[in-house]
């Protein structure tokens, strides 16, 4: 293989993750690309590009070209720029986009972000936007949303594994733990299993604990060439590198999959990103892993090879995948109760887990981090990005 | 500079380009994408990703994820795609990422499209979704429009260079002279300038010959390393390498330009391009440049530094930029009469650039084709990608 350059991240930041009525778009990419900014200890003039994920402001907010609507926003005139869209993956899109400008050698130092405003809207438009995800004229148009989509998915897997409704319950009720530890979450109110099951029903057999949030918020990282990292960035965080990249694709309709049990979209970018690191799954210390429903976590951290098919339920409930447990999952509370911004979903994600490898993670700190994994799922499945980091030495 | 690696296009395709009311979304992906690929003699299973440009059907089409959905169109099972927005540069950059993905080594094989389906929505839908590369809250929402925003230039330009109305007139009379040679074209009407100036008016000072075209299509092309082009690809078609990217970028409100009379974004990704490439702008033998309005081309010309500011006008009424001129500008009939398909708009120039530089032009084919440059513009100058193509002997 042609040689790529080595990447690392320096610099993280997001806003808080929630339902702020008087911040506009404009002010979320403010705080958020303003603290990666600072954090990295980097002036603005050495930034050379601006990638920015984003799902659906062109309909939520009438505003498209968020790209270099950031670079305005931020003060950055004159830099290039470029939205990214996939789904809910579309921030870990616009982090894979920006690596590879960074490690083919076109830029130094890049600045990646994501963002989404959708609370000001109907919960009917929120809907309609996000069903946009789907085959729209296959779909949407015969009334299939996403809970539906997933509760398809979670009934077979129920049923291929002989796996309980009540089990599924340990995926949001962990969730929630980790997020009363989470200054950023949008939640801090910790759950039971029986709390799950007696919630409201959304679509069989998910209650509202099994869903994910609506969220808005920005996440931000700034990206440099491991091998000239400026000297103050350097002495202020230690770079964490990105060792691993992977992107894996699948068709966009639920009657296209091969399987309902197991996303080939995760199994591919997981492939590549593993190849890539040059490690196994057992070597991972930490992962934020997609969970817009209780289920789709469980079925990627199988598909990322952390547990066997029909295991990755049974290990939430054994404390497996709690903080303290052998595999901490979704420590920042994921996107069931950190909150799922979606263009900005994937950011966040990476911001965990380069917040855990700098030891600066507090309460929620896991012990012994050393190389941390980021999944970020679009679509029914349709897309998927993975990134693995390791804290240089 | 850390090397990068040398691509070239092997295969393009596009659809015919207008308003075409049986064809879906579907149909225009799996028109141009089949074509491009068969123009490469490439087998599907070689294609490693894809780059989708579209800029707005999450609205127009309430279709998001255009990257897994055209994978599926074209049966691109397993292959990771992402789509590309930056407003009607959303072609061009997806391309640049294209470029970049093969020639940072991640990639040897992409497949790069753009698309749009505009036409089927009313003539007020159509304003708001490409108001929404305005800034919304501060343009679109006082009722500024890109007519209005770029009539402003027009005079400004007037006022500065003493440039006349009727010389404006003279872009769009070419283009449409070109575009009767360009079976692909949306427009094949010759006009002349007494009929601009006397048509109805849209935003002073432009009449709608002034303006580009509503549409819809597709345009594709296949990337490749150029070190291991397969044979059968290579003995089919002349590989033509990219020798120059170039990716600008400016504040996206017009109160925050610095001039009304340049583009910055096009004078940062031209010197980038041409940088590159290692050329100066009179070694091009022809280009495609974004024309949304009349006044676009010939600021752009200038900005690409193939005419003198104030230039640009005269260049084209002493029909230096015609097939037969010293530098033939849109040969294709430009997005004023070939078509505007927004999305799919950076791709359909480099289709054009491409057919030149193989001799494959028949009626409008340029002599003396070597090197071609294509120059995709968003929003208000906002973001602008330019490419520069030469023949391989």
């Amino acid at each position: 293989m042609w040689q790529m350059r080595s990447v690392s991240v320096i610099g993280i930041g997001e806003t808080k993750m929630g339902s702020f009525p008087d911040m506009t778009l404009d002010d979320y990419i403010r705080q958020a690309g303003s603290i990666s900014i600072e954090d990295a200890c980097i002036e603005k003039k050495h930034i050379q590009a601006l990638y920015m994920g984003n799902f659906n402001s062109s309909y939520l907010c009438k505003q498209s070209l968020i790209g270099s609507l950031a670079c305005q926003v931020l003060g950055l005139r004159g830099i290039p720029s470029v939205r990214v869209e996939g789904a809910c993956a579309s921030g870990g899109l616009a982090f894979r986009q920006a690596y590879m400008a960074v490690a083919s050698g076109m830029y130094d130092c890049v600045l990646v972000g994501g963002v989404e405003k959708m609370t000001h809207r109907t919960a009917e438009e929120v809907t309609e936007a996000i069903a946009s995800a789907t085959k729209f004229d296959e779909e949407a148009m015969a009334g299939v949303t996403f809970p539906s989509i997933f509760g398809m998915i979670a009934s077979s897997y129920m049923h291929e594994y002989k796996f309980t409704r009540e089990a599924l319950a340990y995926i949001p009720v962990q969730s929630h733990a980790n997020a009363c530890k989470n200054p950023d979450a949008q939640m801090h109110k910790a759950i039971d299993v029986e709390k799950v099951l007696s919630a409201k029903q959304i679509a069989s057999p998910f209650t509202i604990f099994d869903c994910s949030l609506v969220t808005d918020g920005a996440a931000f990282a700034l990206l440099h060439a491991t091998d000239n990292i400026p000297e103050e960035s350097r002495r202020k965080h230690p770079p964490i590198e990105i060792i691993g990249s992977g992107h894996g694709g699948d068709y966009v309709s639920i009657a296209q999959k091969r399987s309902l049990t197991t996303f080939d979209a995760t199994k591919l970018a997981a492939q590549e990103a593993y190849m890539m690191a040059g490690i196994k799954p057992e070597a991972v210390s930490l992962a934020e892993v997609h969970d817009c429903f209780s289920i789709t976590q469980i079925i990627n951290t199988e598909d990322l090879g952390f547990f066997d098919p029909g295991m990755g339920g049974w290990a939430a409930q054994d404390g497996k995948t709690a903080i303290t447990g052998t595999l901490p999952i979704n420590t920042s509370g994921g996107l069931k109760a950190k909150g799922h911004p979606i263009g900005a979903t994937g950011l966040s994600q990476i911001f965990e887990v380069i917040t855990q490898l700098r030891y600066d993670a507090g309460d929620r700190q896991v012990k012994h981090a050393d190389i941390g994994l980021a999944h970020n799922l679009g679509g029914t499945a349709a897309v998927c990005t993975v990134h693995i980091f390791k804290r240089r030495r």
